[in-house]
C-alpha cells in the first residue's frame, strides 16, 4: 500500500487495523479514523494549523498533574463529557439525574461520621447538608457510600491550593444510616471559573466564552446492587445556571440553599450567624447488566 | 440552556461558540464539535472507556519532551499527517512529492560545507549522497537550503540517544552550489520501528500492527520564491515499503542505494570497503499565494 491521496488514505488506515484482535478496540479505532479524517478533510488544515493542533494537545498533556486534569476540562468544555453521560444514563424519571464528574474528584476521601463539619479552616457561610439515598421506589438504602466535594467561598477546591494551605477540606465520605439518610456541615460553595490559565482557558477565550460554573455541591453515591450516581446539586438563582461552561445543569438538580438567621439548627447546633440548608433526596437506578452502564 | 440530551448537546455547544471572533477558529471549532460528537454517538463509550481515552491522551502528552513528540507519532500512525500533507500538496507531476515531517526534525541544524561527512563516530556502510534542486522546468536553484537527517545503522536518530552518545550526528544543513547541486557523506540508514515504548506503541500493538518504517533519508528543502519541500527518499527493496507504519511511501520517492566495491568514489575519496550511492534530483513548486501551502 503506497501513493495515498486525501481520499484513499482513510481506506489504507482502515485496512491496516482490520486485524485488530479485540472487536471493541477495532470498532473504536475504525470510527476514530473515519471521523478524524472527515474532520480534517472538512477543515483542510494548513501545515501550520496542524502544528498548532499538535502544540495544543501537547500543552494540554503537559498541564495535567495529579491534581489538574486539563483533558477532562477539554472534554467538559467541548460538551463531550455530558454527551458520554447522556449516552450512559438515558433518564428514567424516577431516579436522580447524573452530570459530569469534573476534574476535582480525588479517590479515597476520608470517611467521617454523620454530622461532621468538613469545612476545616475555611471561612464562609455555614451550610448544613441533609439528604437521603433510596431506590427508585423510595426504599431507603442503608450503608450507601456518599462522597461529597465542593469549592470554597472563593470558588477553589482543596486540590487547587498548594503549600501551607494544602490539605483535604470540603471533601469527605459519609455512609447513610438505617433510614438511608446522611448529613454534614460545611460552608456554602461559590460559583467559579474552571481553571483557565492553561490551553483550555485559551480555547475558551478564543471562542468568546466565559469559564464560569454555577455554585454546586458534587455527590458520588454508591450502594450494592445499584448503579453508581455521579451528580451535582446546583444553587437555585445562580446567574450561571444557563451558561455553565461545561453544560452540566439539569432542572432536576437545582435546589434552594435555604437561608436561616442565627439560631438553633435542626441537629441542635447553635448558630451565631446566618447559615443555609441544602436538602436533596437521591434515587438510584438498579444495577444495569451490560457494560454500557459500568462506571 | 440546560437539560441537554445526547442529541441537543451538540447544538448547545455550537450555540455557545457562535460568537467566536475569528472566523477560521470558529470554523475549526464547530467542525471539531460536530465530528467529535458524531464519533462519540457512534461508539457510545462507557464511562470507563471515556476514562481510558482521557488517560491515553494524558499519557501521550506526558511522553512529549524536547526530543520526543508522541502526538506527532499518533497523528502519523492514524494517517492524519499524510492526509494533511495530501490536502496541502495536490501532486503536480513535474515536482517532487512530499511526505511526513516525522518527529525527529530539529530546528537549526549545523550548516556544513559541500561534501562533508556527517556520520561522526557512527559505524556502518558509507553512503555518498548527491543531488540537485531545480524549478519544475529544471532551472537550477543555487543557494537552496537542504536540511538532511536520517537514522543510524541500528535505526536510531541522534536525538534518541542520551548521555555520552549524545550529540548532533547524521543531521546537517547544506546549500546548493551555482549548478543547484549538493553532496555529502554519511552512513546508510536502516529500517526502524518508530518509538513504541509509549502510548502510541501500545495502540499499535492493540491494533495488531508493526511499528516499522522502511529505510529512508529525510530532506527539507527551501529556496526563495518556492514552497518548502518536506520529503524522504526511501531505499528500493526495503521489506517495509508496503507497510510503512506512518503511510508515507510514494513510488516517486523510492531510489536504489547503488552498491559499489572498495575503490575511488566520484569525489576522489578512496574507499577501503563497500559503499553505496544515493542520487536524487528535487524539483520545487513555485511559492503558492495562499495560507493553504504555508508551512
Amino acid at each position: 500500500m503506497r501513493n495515498f491521496d486525501q481520499n484513499t488514505i482513510t481506506e489504507a488506515v482502515l485496512e491496516r487495523i482490520a486485524n485488530t484482535p479485540d472487536p471493541r478496540i477495532h470498532e473504536i479505532s475504525a470510527a476514530l479514523v473515519r471521523h478524524l479524517h472527515n474532520f480534517v478533510r472538512e477543515v483542510r488544515p494548513t501545515q501550520a494549523e496542524w502544528e498548532q493542533g499538535i502544540a495544543f494537545l501537547t500543552a494540554t498533556g503537559h498541564m495535567c498533574t495529579d491534581t489538574r486534569q486539563e483533558f477532562i476540562l477539554l472534554s467538559d468544555t467541548l460538551g463531550v463529557s455530558m454527551l458520554v453521560d447522556a449516552i450512559n444514563h438515558d433518564h428514567q424519571a424516577a431516579v436522580t439525574e447524573s452530570t459530569v464528574l469534573g476534574p476535582f474528584y480525588v479517590e479515597g476521601p476520608p470517611e467521617l461520621p454523620s454530622g461532621a463539619d468538613i469545612s476545616g479552616d475555611l471561612t464562609g457561610e455555614p451550610m448544613f447538608v441533609t439528604g437521603s439515598v433510596t431506590t427508585a421506589d423510595g426504599t431507603p438504602l442503608a450503608g450507601a457510600i456518599v462522597d461529597v466535594w465542593h469549592s470554597d467561598e472563593d470558588g477553589y477546591y482543596d486540590v487547587q491550593h498548594t503549600g501551607e494551605e494544602a490539605g483535604i477540606v470540603a471533601r469527605a465520605r459519609f455512609r447513610t444510616d438505617e433510614a438511608g439518610r446522611f448529613r454534614f456541615w460545611s460552608i456554602k460553595p461559590a460559583a467559579y471559573p474552571i481553571p483557565h490559565d492553561g490551553p483550555v482557558g485559551k480555547m475558551l477565550e478564543a471562542q468568546g466564552r466565559h469559564p464560569w460554573r454555577p455554585a454546586h455541591v458534587h455527590f458520588m453515591i454508591e450502594a450494592p446492587g445499584h448503579d453508581k450516581l455521579v451528580t451535582h446539586v446546583f444553587e437555585n438563582g445562580d446567574p450561571y445556571l444557563d451558561s455553565d461552561a461545561v453544560f452540566g445543569v439539569k432542572d432536576s438538580l437545582i435546589r434552594d440553599f435555604a437561608r436561616f438567621d442565627a439560631g438553633t439548627a435542626p441537629d441542635g447546633r447553635v448558630m451565631e450567624q446566618r447559615w443555609c440548608h441544602l436538602d436533596y433526596d437521591f434515587q438510584l437506578n438498579p444495577a444495569s447488566s451490560g457494560a454500557a452502564r459500568a462506571a
